[in-house]
Parts: C-alpha cells; structure tokens; sequence
C-alpha cells in the first residue's frame, strides 16, 4: 500500500461560518495509509471517473443539452430528479479535484458545469424535468416535484466546486437558482406567491452551506423558512413528506428515511449556525429515539420498502431490511453536524458503525456495481430479479441517487473523522494519516480496523502550553489501554471520550489498544426479528456469513454454537484482503413435515449440543458481501 | 338465532360441464344456522345492500354512465380496473338472490346492470378506463391495462346473474365481450391481430365458467390458450405479472400472489374440464410449495408489501404481512377447484383455516369495514395513517378490490363446502344446515368452531343402496371420536377422511366430536419471524392478543408461560360472542439500555421462570380483531 504525505488538509463540507455556535469545530484529515485510504483510492481511481460515462448513457447529460437548446430528442429517465445524479457527482469530482490535481478529471467537470450552465433558464429556474417534460409549470407539485430537491444538490455541488477549484461558474448557477427560490418563497404575508416546502427535504442543508460559502444571509434565513413549514399540512400531512408534525414537535423519526434524514441534518446545520436550542433538542431526541429503536446493527436505517419508511420502533427485519445507501449517507451528515453541535463521542460510534458497515457495503470492492438496498440477510435459493431494490449488486440504477452518493461522501470523508476546539484536537475515528488543528498535526499510523492499535505521532504543537488529545474510545469497545509517552495511562473516559491533556512536545507518542476480540451481539428482546440469534462482531464490523464459503449447504439450517470459542483467522487471499471470524455450527436437521410447516408446540424436538452435523462457519465482514457468486447471506444466526 | 329451513340449495359457482373429469363434484348445503350463518347474514343486511351507494359514491357507476354517454363529467377512480368492483358487487348480489327473493335487491341489480349494458361498445369491447382515458387504445398495455381482468370479472358476475335469475341480460353482454376477446386474442397463425395475455390473470377461471353456463367450447379453448401463454415473455417476463415461467413447468408458487393464486384457479378449472394430467400435476406441485413454504398460520398468502409479492419460503413476516384478503378469496376458490380434481381432504384443510382467519379478518363484525392487508403483529403505539394498505380497518378504499371479494365469497359460500361423488357425500366443512348429494340428504346441527361436537342426521337416503358418509377430519385434530347410530365407529381416518360406509336410514344419526382443547403451536425453524414464539390455537381458529384485553401494559413486552395451563372462557359479551382462550404470561423487564439497543449476548439475561410480573393473557380469535380501539395486536407470543 503505497504511503503518500498528504499536503495541507483539502477543503470539505461544512465550512462552518463566523458566528456559529459549535461545540467543536471540524478539521481535516490527510488519509494516506490503511483501509480508507483504499477505499478511496478506488473510488477516485474508478467510481468517479466512470460518472461522465455513465450519466451519458442513462440520459442525465442529455437533458441538460436538450434543456439549453443543444440537442434534438425527448427526456430520458424515468423520475423527475435525474438532474441530481449530475450534481452528486459534480460535488464528488471537486471533493475529488480537492485532493489532488488531475486535468482530464478537471475538463470533464469543466464540460458538465458547462452543461448545467447553459440548461439555467434566465431568471435562474433549472430543471430538466420540468423544462422538458411538464411545460415548465414550475412548484405546482411541490409533493412529488423534486424541484428544490434538485437545487439542493445543485447548491451542494456549486459549494463543494467553488471550495475546490475557487472557480465561480457552478456558484453563479446557484447563486441564480437560490436568488430565483428565494423571490418565490415565503411566508403568508411576505410577498413571496409561494408558501411551501418540497416534497424531499435537501435544501435546507444546502442553502445553510450557500450562506456559508457567500456569507449571504438570506440563504440561511430561507433554510429556517423550510425547515420550520414542514409539519404544517403544506403537503399533504403525511408523514412520508415529514409533513405530519412539525420537527420541534416530533418525538420520532417516521417516514421515508432519507428525507426525514437530510431534513434532520438541514435542522442541525441551522442550529449550528444560529444556535437555536430547540433545534438542537429536537436533533438529540430524535437521534437517540432512532438509534434506540430503528437503526439496524450495521447502522442501516429504514425498514420498509414500501414506501422507504422507517417502520415502528423495534421493527428491524433482515431480509426486507431496506436501509438505504442514501440513508446510510445522510446518517453520516446529520451525526456530524450533531457531533460539532454537541461535542459528545456517541454521534461518532454511530458515524463509525455506518461507515464501515450500511454504507461501504454500498458499493462493490471493485468500485464497478452498486446495492441500493443494504438487506441483513439473503436466503438460500433467493431468486431476484436485480435492478434497483435488489439483493444483487447492479451496474447503474433507474434511480440512480446512491452511487454519486457514495462517490461524494468518500471524495470528501477525511472532513467526518476529527475536530477542534480551544482545548485541542478531537479524533471521532481512527484513520492512517495526519491529523490538524489549530498549531496541532498528529500522525496517526494503525492497521484498524484489522489491528487495534492505533500510534498517534504529536508532529506540530505550541510549545509551553497544554492542550488536550481527545479520543473517542469505541461504544463496542468494552476496554482500552493507552500509553502516552511510552508510559501506561490509567484514566477511565468520561461519555466516550478519553481526554489526554498536557504540554506536548513533537515526537510524543500515544498508542491506543482497542480490543479487538471477535463478539456475539445479541438485540433488544423487542427486535422481534432476531429473537434466538446472535451476531457477530469485531471492532466496528458487523460480520455475516455467506454462501461462497460455505460450499457444503446453505445457511437457512446452520445453528450457531456459542459455546465454542470465535476464532480469528487473517485472510489476505480473500475479498480484497480481510481478518474472517471462524465460528462453530451446526447444521439442523429439520424433519419433512409435509405441507404445513406449524406444528403442536409439544412436538418440536429442541436438538441437544449434539444435535446435528458439525459445521465450521466462515464469517466475514458485512461491507464486503456480495462480491462472489450469488447466493445466501446472514447477519444473525440462530442458537438453536 | 333463528333457524330457518332452506329450500333446495341455490345454484353456484363452478357447475361443472358434462364431460367434466373431476374426482368430485360439488354439491351446495343450505347453512341455516350457526358461525356462518350469522356471518352470512350480516353480508346479507349490511355488505351487499350498501354496495350501490358505495360504487355511487367512489364513482364506478358515474363512470358506466359516462362511457354510455349518459353523464358528463372525468373519469373517477384511480385504476383502470375499477369496473371489476362493480362486477364483484353484481356477482356477490346475483348469489344473494339464488338465495332468497329480495325485490329492492334485484331491483338494484337490474338497475346496474342496465349500466354495464349501456356503456358496452358495439363490437362487445367493455372498459370504462380505455374508453374514457385511454381514448380506447385498446389492448396496448396489457401488462398494466388490466382490459382481460375485468372482462374477467365481467363474466363470473354474469354466469352469476344467469344462474341466479334465469335473465340474460348480463350473460348477453358478457358473451359479446368474450366473442370479442376471442376474435382479438389468438396464437401467432391464429389469424387473430394479438398474441398476448393479462398482465393480471382472471379471464382463464371466468372463460371457463362461461363455457359450462353456454356449453361454447371455444371459451374454453380461449381459456387454455391464456393460461398457457403465460411465462413466455409476452409481458415481459416477469414473475409479477406471472410471465417468468410456464405453470406447467413452475416449481413454486411467485410474483404478485393474487395474480398467481387467479391462475391457478383458471389452470385447476382447465384440468376439471379438459382432464389436463399436467396442469393437475402443477397445481399440486404448487399448493405443496405454497403451503409448506408460504403460507401464514391464518391462510394469509403473501408476505411483502412491495409488488404484493408471495416473497421467498420461510419468509412470513408478522407485522409486514401482506396477506390481502383477495388473495385469501382466491386461496380458496383455487383450493376447492383442486379438491374437486383431486378428491383429497387437504384442501379442504387450508379452505377452513383460511376461511376462519385470513379471510374473515378482513371484513368487521359489523360488516361496515374492511382489511386490505391482514398483518399479524401490530405494534404498541403503532401509527397508521388509514388507507388501502392500513393495519386499521377501512370503511372503503381506493383501490376497493378486497371489501365485494368477501361479499361474493361469502353470498356463494354453501357452494365450497360439500360434494358428492359415485360413493356418497364428502362434507369438507361442518356447519350448520343441511347437505345433500344425489338422493341424498343429511341435517347438519353444530356450535362448531366453539364447540367441537356435529350432530348429522340422515334424512333422505336411497334404500337399500349402501353409501358412503365421508368427513373430513381436520390437519390441526390430534384425534376425534365419532358414533354411529349411538355405537362408537373405531375406524382411523385414511389421508383426512372418515368413511362410514353402510345402508342409511332416515333418521340415522353420526355423531362426531372434534378434540377443542386449546394448543400452543410452533413453526418449522426456517421461519425466522417466529423463532422462539408459540401461537394459540383452538380447534380451526387461530389467536390472537389485543391491547383492548390488558389495559395494564402494552403486548411487545408480553412472554408466554408455556408450562401453565390454557383456560377456555366463553364470552358471550365479546366481539358479537366468542370463546377466549386465557393463557398465563408474564411483563418482561427490559433494562435500560440507553441509545443502542444491541448487547454482548453474554450480557444478556435470561429470566428464570419467575422473572417479570405475572399477567394474565386473554386471547381472541383472529378474526375478530381490530373491531375495538385501535391497539397493539399479536398472534405469535414470544416464551422468553
């Protein structure tokens, strides 16, 4: 693995403005080594160099050039918001183009930015849906439109383009379209013709960025416009469009994941920058009523296909488990945003539990396929029919949003691993590579997730002054050891975090020892749907069987023995190369009970320790299923 | 309740042809008292009288008047197969009155079906969405177009109307569209402009039908064309819409289960006419996989919301059941199809469990609501926006498929019940009224399902002919007991039937008596839903725990003391009147396990027998339930 010292961190999302109201403020990181580092460099290496291609072949760019008069021909794509996997993959290249210089990747961008230019109408309205399609009868459908959905992303991308290059032909577009949503809407009462909100909350969080990156503080005022409308009955009530309840007033997540999830983020971006306190109140419940009771072990999040809905409390099934690989991205932002609001560590464990698990399992090792659907189990024989929501991995999808999602969250991940504050420097998670802050840079050198230890390296530090090096100690983590100068330090972390303070020197080391033995997880006995199993776990993965290892039957009748020790083998011949957790089973025998399978409950034979064959069980980490063949997949495993 | 005494039983569905090659062939009962006595009767003064307003009020009937060119106004309704809810309520209607005279009844009728006449075009076509909103492109979109489904139904209510009144007006229009489906539909060097099918099976079962009313052959070709055209690719090629693979090669029951259940309807009334050995063996081949693998306890068939889909075996989710109650209806008319074909107890089997669970949950006690899906688990605190797909009943629905499927189900239930063969009389299902076969007549008195003894007496017998008295002794009963003429009859039954074979004379009485003990059944452990879980049941009733019962708490906490004993408890102040099952229980304590509900299964404690508080369980038959105060519901009760 090639080790490369990063330069000066690269520019990221949520720049927070002067007087915002964080506990912590974020800062950087340069990853250069280790597991992310690999991740990324696929994902700069293939995802996002794929998107011109792909986003030719399904239509997206044709619509721009059908919309600005360049080109002949009907629009393509089958929702209204296609014009976002443009802008997703936009924000991703310049996150991208952040890092490191790479002109073909910077004409293409160049090119597109073009191509959405020129598709602005001039009074600054853009989407090629409605242009195109519904004879531009713009906000009619604010339910179903996407049309400040779109601009969101729009925002987003001109933000994320502008940080990168310092160019402004992607902000002027915003900017336009911005100007354009802001004389439209508005109160009762303000002038504006429009009172309304959009059906996919998004530009909440993009016009909090847009007052960020322009210090313009209308953007940020119609953000607040927005995020308080809904609730109010403007779309209907229901709680799929979070119209049901106001976010002040609500005392659970409901509804289709993601929207609820970018409304969540928009609302801690505008707490962030305004300190609002009830904001910030309705964020920290609502955040701990999801993790509680609907956030499936791998962080996934969204029950339902129907619908993409979060469920009920406790309603967590495996194998319609939806969960979303947009979910598992806006999971990711709105916990940061929570995290610098709050400065508490649990908002990192969950951002750690996602990241390595719900998300990454997103996207294939190779960078070439894609599930949009993120299930925790495939039973044997499934058949399935592939495409969007479906257990097998797909090339592209008819809805497209989850691969520039991924593309953009990887491009720019160093900006959701660390913070700052006048105390010090605050590491959420552990990364190989160099760590800033104010007059602060810590190396950090680790094999994690494989390896627990973690070697920080204090490189820059004021002299003759203490600050404090807090480190986030794992939630699954049941103990940790630490030595700070070659000395063990014996002090227990408060809520999360281990706060190391003294007058650093360079050269100074700290080696944290995260334990790393292989676990049995078991759920809340309300998780009705894993009543009986358990799963695995090491460090934050989540382990799963599959069916490629297990050449000798299928998974639907394997046991697993508790009794046995988990053994941990490393495998670097296998998926890219992982630490496998190997378990003893056993294969149930289940009698042939003819055409109904319920039976008198006197007449189930619970078989013994000795019951049934033997079976050495392979499990491997979750984020890399569905990278062979076809076949089953289990998360939990029963017990008998 | 008052006891009348039937005339001669009514004619009914599926009367089968002359040349018919069934093992048995139907024979109606008059239900003159008892369980579905009473439920027939509310269908009778509730259901079926409200029908016209409700088709008034949601638009069909505007919609028959305005492609007759007798109204002005859009087209209402937002499928193109509203016009089937109308022909349900007509079918459900025309079994009403070959019960009993009923002159505001079938003056209603007459009055409709003059609307359906009128709005016939004049080459036979039929389809009020085509001509009003498709500007009668007819047959272009047969996937979603649904044109042949309600032809479909179009004809089952005709062959109703005919064999109930002896009029034709409904079988004339009826016969015009079937002639001209048959002139349109057609085999490539049919000479016929399309090659295709339904993306929505029903036409088969109902051409059938219609070929046994007319004894027109070619219906009954037109029938077999369809069914075999399915699963080459005509409509894609999807398992929804039944088209992934041939019937006569399918290995398990998939795709949308209605559609599936319809044709295998179709496929089992084709085998009963033509002697198709094939087809009969893909019907068996298919329930057995249906049942063993997805079928609900309570009968309910298909487990996801999403595409309305039969899911994978094993997969049988409780509170995402889908389990429509069409698709129980269909269960049932294909179940007795095959039991005709087959002559075998065990369809008779799964029509009893269905028709006492899965089926009659979805219409309410008061005949006023109705169930679309027919979950068996809803949630404490549980928030349900209403609507087609709610867990709370409904008083109509968009979509309103399900509520005249029960009606017609329910108005034409004698006719799924008994027949009768060379040998005798086989009673599938015990009411109470009387049976009767060629020359044969037996009286039938029984409290059954609450009480487990049926009391036959024979009142017409030919003389001096022995026959064979053949009942079916249910899946779910360990053992019976039975007198004849007062003598106790020490045969086993043989594959679920009891045969008395002997020379009858009026008066002779059998008496059987089926064990009604309340029991706790298990499922096959490859039902991962219900791992750990027992359900209650007594005799064919499945039950169930509702919130209305324990005030003190919610039931998601609930755990179920198998070791205590199961208390029956009559009820006649409950739910119109029912027999409780009171089983011991205990309020399980679940700590505090702050934002993250997932633990080290090592610190998970198992509480001994005497942990929790004690609680009493009061248990209600399923199909009585969610007809109190919206609550929490379950049917599967976890042990620990």
């Amino acid at each position: 693995m090639p080790r490369t010292r990063s330069a000066l961190p690269a520019p990221g999302p949520v720049r927070l403005g002067p007087d915002a109201r964080a506990a912590l403020r974020p800062t950087a990181v340069g990853i250069t080594t280790g597991f992310w580092h690999a991740r990324r460099a696929t994902n700069a290496r293939v995802c996002v160099p794929q998107g011109p291609e792909l986003l030719e072949s399904a239509g997206n760019l044709h619509n721009l050039r059908l919309a600005a008069g360049a080109d002949e021909g009907e629009f393509r794509g089958a929702y209204p918001f296609v014009d976002t996997d443009v802008y997703k993959w936009l924000e991703a290249a310049a996150w991208q183009l952040a890092q490191a210089p790479d002109p073909g990747l910077a004409d293409q961008v160049a090119r597109i930015v073009g191509l959405v230019a020129a598709a602005q109408q001039p009074d600054g309205y853009l989407n090629t849906w409605f242009q195109l399609v519904k004879d531009g009868r713009r906000y009619q459908d604010l339910r179903w439109g996407h049309e400040l959905y779109c601009a969101g992303h729009l925002i987003q991308a001109a933000v994320a383009h502008h940080r990168a290059t310092g160019g402004t032909e992607l902000l002027d577009v915003a900017v336009r379209f911005a100007d354009h949503i802001d004389s439209v809407f508005g109160p009762p009462g303000s002038g504006r013709p429009v009172d309304g909100v959009d059906g996919h909350p998004e530009v909440e969080t993009a016009l909090v960025e847009l007052y960020r990156e322009t210090g313009e503080r209308r953007y940020l005022d119609l953000a607040g416009y927005f995020v308080d409308r809904y609730g109010h009955g403007l779309l209907g009530g229901e709680a799929y469009c979070q119209d049901r309840v106001p976010l002040r007033e609500a005392t659970d997540v409901e509804g289709h994941a993601v929207r609820q999830l970018y409304l969540l983020a928009g609302a801690a971006d505008l707490a962030l920058e305004t300190g609002d306190a009830e904001l910030r109140a309705a964020g920290e419940r609502l955040w701990r009523a999801m993790t509680a009771t609907k956030t499936h072990l791998t962080g996934g999040l969204g029950a339902h296909h129907d619908a993409e809905d979060f469920g009920d409390p406790y309603e967590l099934p495996n194998e319609r488990a939806y969960c979303e690989t947009c979910a598992a991205v806006a999971s990711v932002q709105w916990s940061w945003r929570m995290a610098l609001l709050t400065g508490e560590a649990r908002y990192g464990d969950l951002i750690e539990r996602t990241l390595y698990n719900g998300f990454l399992a997103g996207v294939s090792l190779d960078g070439e396929r894609w599930l949009y659907v993120n299930p925790l189990q495939v039973r044997d024989g499934h058949t399935d029919p592939g495409g969007d929501q479906s257990a097998r991995r797909t090339r592209w999808f008819r809805c497209a949003c989850c691969p520039p999602n991924v593309m953009r969250l990887l491009a720019s991940l160093e900006h959701y691993l660390a913070s700052g504050d006048a105390s010090g420097l605050q590491i959420h998670q552990y990364v190989g590579g160099r760590y800033t802050a104010e007059g602060i840079a810590v190396r950090a050198e680790t094999d994690y997730p494989w390896d627990g230890t973690i070697r920080l390296t204090v490189e820059e530090t004021p002299a003759d002054r203490p600050w404090t090096l807090s480190l986030r100690i794992p939630q699954w983590s049941r103990d940790f050891r630490v030595r700070c100068a070659g000395e063990p330090y014996d002090a227990p972390a408060a809520e999360g975090w281990l706060r190391l303070e003294r007058t650093w020197s360079p050269g100074d080391e700290v080696v944290l020892e995260l334990p790393l033995e292989p676990r049995l997880t078991a759920a809340d006995p309300r998780v009705d749907a894993v009543r009986g199993c358990v799963a695995i776990e090491r460090g934050p993965l989540v382990y799963c069987l599959e069916q490629a290892d297990h050449p000798d039957g299928g998974l639907d009748d394997i046991v697993l023995d508790p009794t046995r020790p988990l053994v941990v083998k490393q495998r670097p011949d296998l998926l890219g190369g992982v630490t496998t957790v190997v378990a003893a089973g056993r294969r149930r025998a289940v009698p042939d009970r003819g055409w109904w399978p319920y039976v008198p409950a006197d007449a189930v034979e619970i078989p013994g320790p000795d019951g049934g064959d033997r079976v050495e069980l392979t499990a491997v980490p979750y984020y890399a299923w569905a990278n062979r063949e076809d076949g089953g997949m289990r998360v939990w495993l029963p017990l008998s």
